[in-house]
């Protein structure tokens, strides 16, 4: 951040997380407390890496989301001035706070009422969280509209999509095209896939991330949540998303325009850049991250998706199609498909069956008016998807 | 152009040329006259195909450079209503006219004085002529600055720089990175293209274009006097100017951020997506080219420039690094050089050779304080080198 400007006030919901401890080491590259100033941090059980954090960036607040280890993170922070709260309550104060800008990196469905909260009052909000635009799409969107609010995406392909995205050529956007590695099955036959376990389906090709994002990345279950989120962040139709393999990760992702044009966003697979990218925004800041050398690369390569053996992307094109609420009966199926795999109770493959015949069964729903009815499709969802496990 | 918009004026400055021609194929495709008046026209020795274009798109003037063809443009469009001038001053007087866009498409330094009239009066200006920046460099540009122009560069290169450059964020531009196909001699060896002719060097991979800018890639001159053409355009260090070798010609250039995000304009190799973004600046507008694929294209190659076999691109550094009218210098005994090899009087690799000896002889020439001192730069240029030929 160049020195001069003002003091960006922040929040980070999920500090404690990947996201999270990547933007604090982004934060600390940018200047730390120098240029920011921490209206709150939030983390889960992880207690000494949230009161250590907190003490080294001078919070305000410290949160965690685990309503019984209040007492635990008071003591740790005992004598340090930073207030502390918990649960539920906790995280919407967190976010709540008079912070102009929010990192929003809680992982999940945990992440939603607390990023509306942030949302509602305006802030800018750098979105990590997935089920925001997924499961409430419009609803979110509504909010932040109403709310005067501004999502900068942290998604490596929506931040590249952002980069590269003209604003006031919009009627020009003919489509997007989003990268994906592919996965570490790219190459699998779907006999093979049968047979693969949470162990070996976590071993991300180019990205280094938790263990259900791996996953995801493997069944491309990943790819299906950011088309549903791109078609709404970007505001497109469900047939303006494209999606490409490129197993190198180096193109981030792309614009094309009615030109003939397509812009793309290009680096090596570390999210910093896009954490620094929403975190400077508008401006940008350097950051010690590595530069590609394109002599090194040598080649990129590019391959079409295959739906056969990856009928995650089909599902959400079907979600998109259907609207409503179906993204976040297709989002709360995977996940309980997904915790089936990785409890060894259900294999690789039937994690799409699933999530598949859970949107069957719940084709009719009617869509959300408010966020209530996304929990209830979320909670529906989630159950018709254990039944079918049983 | 998006309809209820105002006409664009325009004059072309070569339009019976390659980029002239395909100048009017983008204009007809948005809109013709419906959205364009044409000022006035210029062409060479191609009469007929000025007097149609003049007719065709209802100019007010038509300029032949060739002023011993003024009689015959002249018969060809009586009746017309179409004024007609010839010779240099014709060409200025084209250029003056006051039309808010210039398409600057005139090939050599014949280009240079019209452009430069166009640049005094403030027009926007589609720029494809290199002469302009190359030979006169820091003069065209306070021309530029003086007059309130604009320059919108129409070589895919610089154009596709020119697409994702943030102008608010040039602080952070940390280097720009531009393609070369490394034309039919990429894998030759020295000893291979010792023995080359004029025949097998314009077979250009990927463009189509004409006789001499085809050799130029071979040589990779071509992409020197774009390394030239670019420090001046965006300002830049020489050392922030890198080339790659890209032999698909499908990323046409990028822009390396202080963050590291890589910004690129990728296409399919078709002159008119330059062209018509610069016609259309700041809009986009739809044109029929045509679309990437990238499936179908599987993969995109880079490696590093060879500067033992193309010391074009080394040649190209020490001008930029010297200043002054090297540029110049080296443009002027590259294209003698060029001439020579085309007649056959010079092998392929002598090119190189006699511009970097006519850099040496003339490396103590003082820097220009008008553009006589750059048209004496480049005569003195092509006058050593046509003693270094004989």
């Amino acid at each position: 951040m160049a020195s001069g400007d003002e003091k960006r006030r922040l929040t980070i919901l999920g500090s404690t997380g990947s996201i999270g401890t990547s933007t604090l080491d982004v934060i600390e590259r940018l200047g730390g407390r120098k240029n920011f100033e921490i209206a709150a941090l939030t983390g889960n059980g992880n207690i000494p890496l949230l009161a250590e954090q907190a003490r080294r960036l001078g919070a305000e607040l410290a949160v965690t989301a685990d309503a019984e280890r209040y007492g635990e993170l008071k003591e740790s922070l005992s004598g340090s001035g930073i207030a502390v709260a918990a649960g539920r309550s906790g995280l919407i104060e967190a976010a709540e706070r008079d912070a102009g800008w929010v990192m929003a990196a809680i992982v999940g469905n945990a992440g939603l009422a607390p990023t509306l909260a942030a949302a509602r009052r305006g802030a800018a909000i750098a979105l990590a969280n997935k089920e925001c635009l997924v499961s409430a799409g419009s609803l979110f969107l509504e909010a932040v509209h109403k709310g005067g609010a501004r999502l900068l995406p942290v998604d490596s392909e929506h931040n590249a999509i952002f980069q590269v995205l003209e604003n006031e050529q919009r009627h020009a956007v003919e489509r997007i095209i989003l990268t994906a590695s592919g996965g570490p099955f790219r190459t699998k036959s779907l006999e093979e896939m049968r047979h693969v376990t949470a162990d070996i389906a976590r071993a991300h090709p180019n990205w280094s991330m938790g263990l259900k994002i791996s996953i995801d990345s493997a069944s491309m279950f990943n790819k299906a949540l950011e088309m549903i989120e791109a078609r709404h962040l970007f505001g497109l139709r469900p047939d303006q998303i494209e999606v490409i393999v490129h197993p190198q990760s180096v193109i981030h992702s792309m614009v094309g325009y009615s030109d003939g044009s397509v812009l793309a966003q290009l680096g090596c697979p570390d999210m910093r850049t896009a954490i620094g990218y929403a975190l400077s925004y508008p401006k940008r800041s350097a950051l010690p991250v590595e530069r590609l050398d394109f002599a090194k690369l040598a080649r990129l390569d590019f391959e079409a998706p295959d739906e056969i053996r990856f009928p995650a992307l089909r599902l959400a094109r079907r979600a998109m199609e259907a609207g409503g609420v179906q993204g976040a009966v297709l989002n709360g199926a995977k996940e309980t498909a997904l915790e089936a795999f990785i409890k060894a109770r259900i294999g690789f493959l039937a994690m799409a069956e699933i999530v598949e015949e859970v949107m069957d069964a719940l084709a009719d729903l009617p869509a959300a008016a408010t966020m209530d009815d996304v929990f209830a499709a979320d909670e529906k969802a989630r159950h018709t998807a254990a039944g079918l496990i049983e």
